[in-house]
């Protein structure tokens, strides 16, 4: 790998091949393998071939793998489902210690979702939004982006 | 949009200007907005301009798109952080009713994580895997990779 790497980082080291992984598919910008601690059966880990912790440190030509390649996994774990209704998937990616994340190398998780007791569980504290600060907030931030 | 779409879907007429939203970036590919029922402040939508229920029913040009413009939105919200142990954020992706999908048009969830109680709650019933058994099923899924 010439690309940035980090001598400490386990999935850097499991792309090098100086740590075992239960390897699935290798492509230029990415590399996945199963989770060895997985939430659900098929659980694995899609991982820029590049060193960096969160998702805005990633080069954008291996962003742009990392998606066509979830969904290869997907097809292979059988779970290309054509309605709602059957097996669903999760595609989750944490970002800080507050969000989740472990391992200091970003990694997106494939998590099959086939019970209510394996698998990715969801809380989700939504509330409904006030219109005029949602509006006034979406000028902000389109003010950044512009 | 040229492209597959559904006349009763929202996230259709979102992208194509039927149903008002809080628009933050659109390219040829994706479409983002901010949820209006969000779990913490930002909490945003980005979508294909492709209408597909799963993320598998989604062409590798639309998919490509997704996260580069994610990376460009976490910038402007100011989640760039330098350490994990800041701010963080969720990325987060649902297909099907069980894996918590409510809207059949693929979105992609960012979501600021700045305090236990907002953004995204997250449940991760993992175990330890048995070797021989994810030896076995990485395997059988290299095989229908090749
Ligand atoms: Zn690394
Ligand atoms: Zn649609």
């Amino acid at each position: 790998m010439s690309i940035a790497h980090e001598a400490s980082c386990i999935f850097c080291k499991i792309i090098k091949g100086e740590i075992p992984s239960f390897k699935l598919l290798e492509t230029k910008y990415s590399y996945s393998f199963l989770d060895i601690q997985p939430t659900s059966k098929g659980h694995l880990l899609v991982i820029p071939k590049y060193h960096g912790a969160m998702l805005h440190n990633i080069p954008d030509e291996y962003l742009a793998d990392i998606l066509p390649v979830t969904k290869k996994l997907v097809k292979a774990l059988g779970l290309e489902v054509t309605t709602p209704d059957e097996d669903g998937y999760n595609v989750l990616q944490n970002n800080g210690r507050i969000a989740h994340q472990v391992v200091d190398h970003v990694h997106f998780h494939l998590i099959p979702k086939r019970d209510p007791e394996t698998g990715l569980v969801i809380g989700w504290p939504a509330r409904n939004a006030d219109m005029g600060e949602l509006s006034e907030f979406a000028k902000e931030l389109t003010a950044k982006l512009a």
